[in-house]
């Protein structure tokens, strides 16, 4: 290790106060009093070599107990293991440990002993540096007391079993007593926010009366989202979407699913409904597709049988409500089937269930660590031989006129009615999440499947959780004549879907499917109240970045 | 089963001519044969009424033996099970079987025999209609001899332990005597080619002598994906590219990574080098993200470590190359490093050889089946103590020059010389697949870590497959200083980028990472030549559509 940089010592740090003009024997006193002092700091310097030479044989990234490592570019790998916090059990005490984790707190208590609560993604543990000659010395412990709060260090130390529980940190029975800690990269900028700040349950700010909590916004923490995101909550949170997305893949891989990529890239504005974003493509124009509908319904009349794809799915539409956005991800799926639309929709029940006892069984962690942010009741579905609460459009209007809503307003069921619903599905059934079957023809696309009894309605449901929709599906019809028929029905030119309609014209199976927004579930099985707290870097009409 | 649509049969097809006038006495004979037929007929109809009755008790969607099937909406789920092709087993044998499958063939002998070659996905089977008194008519035959290539039927019938191997299916050993035959879905439209004839290997339309097979380029192939992507190859391509996702999936979800969605819509057009498309972005203007490389850097800032991602980049170069689209699926990951960038090259490789391992094990059918329409050496890579063959950039230039390729043309290695390099590597090595470490600084993007020894050069690596670059990555400058230093050495302004550079103000560890083209892997893998063959509905700068 030749390319160490020098210890971050400050020369004058003891030195006297020289600003008031002293007199000639204290000056003598004083050189005398430093001739020491330098004599004192030689010796101190050269037993300080004489360690640093003989921890450099066990410790080769640094010759000094502490300072700023040089950038790391690779400059060498002794391959020393570095633990996680997760890994650290009380059965571990006296045993050496290296880790890398970010500061959370430190807090100096007198001028020898630094508290530092350090994090490592959801956890913390707690690490202490205490004054102890000829190991660390006074300058050492000032130096590390001053680090910036998500300051990154590399820490060695002992570890020590607590004789009491540490409540401020996630490992509660382990602490680390620091003997070297170096800083791998610091903060060059003012942070907006600390992230224990933006950690704090809303109930806690509300309510606390010694401390008056700062809040911080939304809007503050999407704007510094790469802070926002290091609170434990958000950890918890995207390992819980990785999760819904692992779920949804493990199921349909088992049914026989092959995962599609459709191009995003359209050459036409298709679809009816929301509206799509223009893009220059060389001479001409592209459109970016508002969802794989097309591309997977294709891919059944190309016999792939069952589908599913998870992308990126784009909404030209210029609302800013707490559930929308204009880029979001789909969790898409299509299959063929053999006698009835039921088929997907008990398909697709079934994934939902395995999702949601999958994330209780799994990830019960992590969801507790984002409730203590967000409190909120336990999701509930219904399990057992009644399975999941369905009811046709038709039961769900009648449900809603029984609480009192005109049936005249009932066309549709607006986003204020679907709470509604919610609330009285939840008081009655004691589920958070139903299926509405059989909506009505005219508020669905032009490729959905009229019922073959009534033809004002349709094969077609959404489900819901907590009150809000979170998947729309239906059997599609795959008839080509059909199709043309309802498409000129709804304002749409059949020679402007020419390749859509074609893949039917060369024989397609029945079929049915659905798509799942990403993010909506994991908003509402988290009841996190706002989408954007779903998405990594959120995009809505007002904002493209960071 | 109310609404089972009239069998389509032609009571005209067995009537006499009568366009010449006949004689009376020959028209009392035939009013009495009329009457006669008549009789027959309605003797027939009770007949086949009552045996109708009899087959409706257990075949309840149709109480015909043939015809078309009225438009599924499903009317009804009787719940009758339907068998899959690769199922089929000669201890089948005498058993009734009921599926759906397509027509690739059907062929007429006589006129009581017809032979079908029935399709799902990869597999295909024999099945024959004899016309047998009382079960199946000459209509019958007739009707299901006239059904077209690539309709959907549903079959009836039994099993039988063929006598000899059939060669033209992937079922050789069963077949199935039909005994009903339905219309599913029919084919309103002329075929652009014959699915046969799209999965003949290119060899045999060369070396063809008895037959000039009609050759279907890729063109029109792609513009009738929907066909073209039936064929057997096509379907086991496809069940490849998903096998590649997952493998990529699964190894990294062991070995802690997070899987992350970053939003394709970027408020600036940001990176060097290729060119970005421009969406209308309300009043304003928004991009298309060119990779996830700045989002899964901010993650890692953003402390998740190890992140993944598999999604669409976007790419608005104006090139129409073999291995050039407009769109295609990234498979990205990013990850904090400990001590050396290697960490990452290292985990890729693994990554590489986990897919390659997994896809000879569990794919070999899938493999087997693309080979027979593209034939290519196995792919080959080390195994062993030795492990993957890694070079640096400098040494790869020597083994060109060695080669006979001159210096000086060698500042960066062409696609030209990539490919020689690989044809020189495998013959000298005997590997498909190889590293090459260490490229010089100013080939790389702006965010690449330089060498710690040499500032010319950079830690960064491409990994190769058959002579062609699959994956790009490096280390990349997590301080904040030197990132900027190193856009503006580009040309780039670092204020342009500052949702960006401000992650690293924030601290942020080191870390590393790469980019892999999922149809760049799956062609190469496969030799299938064109990388348009390895997505779904592929998009250059001249093809928006399918």
């Amino acid at each position: 290790m030749a390319d160490i940089e020098a210890p971050q010592v400050n020369p004058n740090e003891e030195g006297g106060d020289v600003s008031k003009g002293p007199s000639k024997s204290e000056l003598k006193k004083r050189a005398k009093e430093a001739e020491k002092a330098k004599k004192a700091a030689e010796k101190a310097a050269k037993q300080a070599e004489l360690e640093a030479q003989k921890a450099a044989a066990e410790v080769d990234f640094s010759t000094e107990y502490y300072g700023k490592l040089p950038l790391n570019q690779s400059q060498s790998r002794p391959r020393r293991s570095r633990i996680d916090i997760t890994t650290l059990t009380p059965d571990m005490d006296g045993t050496q440990v290296l880790l890398r984790a970010r500061v959370q707190t430190s807090r100096m208590q007198g001028s020898k002993m630094v508290f530092f609560n350090l994090r490592q993604r959801t956890d913390s543990v707690q690490a202490l540096l205490t004054v102890a000659p000829g190991k660390v010395s006074k300058q050492m412990a000032k130096w590390a007391g001053s680090l910036q709060m998500e300051s990154i260090v590399l820490v060695e130390g002992i570890a020590k079993k607590t004789p009491e529980p540490i409540k401020s940190a996630t490992v509660s029975d382990v602490e680390i007593h620091i003997t070297q800690i170096h800083l791998v990269s610091g903060i060059e900028s003012v942070l907006p926010f600390s992230v224990e700040d933006a950690a704090r349950p809303e109930t806690e700010i509300e309510t606390g009366e010694d401390v008056q909590y700062k809040r911080v916004l939304l809007d503050t923490r999407l704007n510094n989202r790469v802070v926002d995101l290091r609170t434990q909550t958000n950890q918890a949170v995207f390992k819980l979407q990785h999760a819904i997305s692992h779920l949804f893949r493990e199921h349909l891989d088992a049914q026989g699913f092959t995962e599609i990529h459709s191009p995003k890239l359209q050459g036409a504005a298709t679809e009816s409904g929301a509206s799509v974003f223009k893009v220059s493509y060389f001479k001409g124009n592209a459109f970016l597709a508002q969802s794989p509908q097309l591309a997977k319904q294709m891919a059944i009349a190309a016999d792939f049988e069952r589908v599913y794809e998870i992308g990126p799915v784009f909404r030209a539409e210029d609302s800013n409500t707490h559930r929308h956005m204009t880029e979001f991800i789909g969790l898409d799926l299509e299959m063929s089937i053999e006698e009835h639309y039921h088929e997907v929709m008990e398909l697709l029940d079934a994934l939902f269930l395995h999702m949601f006892r999958s994330l209780k069984q799994k990830y019960a962690k992590e969801i507790e660590t984002v409730r203590k942010q967000f409190p909120a009741d336990e999701f509930k579905w219904r399990e057992g031989p009644e399975g999941t609460l369905k009811m046709s459009f038709k039961e769900a209007v009648d449900l809603l006129v029984e609480d009192g809503v005109s049936r005249e307003s009932l066309d549709d069921i607006n986003t204020e009615n679907e709470k509604r619903l919610g609330r009285i599905v939840r008081e009655k059934y004691d589920t958070d999440y139903f299926i509405i079957d059989k909506f009505p023809m005219e508020l669905r696309p032009f490729y959905t499947m009229p019922d073959p009894d009534d033809p004002t309605l349709s094969n077609s449901y959404d489900f819901f959780m907590r009150g809000e929709e979170i998947l729309s599906g239906a059997q599609r019809i795959h008839d080509p004549t059909l199709l043309a028929e309802k498409m000129r029905a709804k304002g749409v030119d059949p020679a402007s879907m020419a390749p859509y309609l074609d893949a039917f014209k060369m024989g397609c199976p029945p079929h049915g499917g659905g798509g799942i927004g990403l993010e909506r579930v994991l908003m509402l099985f988290l009841k996190l109240n706002n989408i954007r707290r779903a998405s990594l870097f959120p995009r809505d009409p007002k904002r493209l970045e960071p």
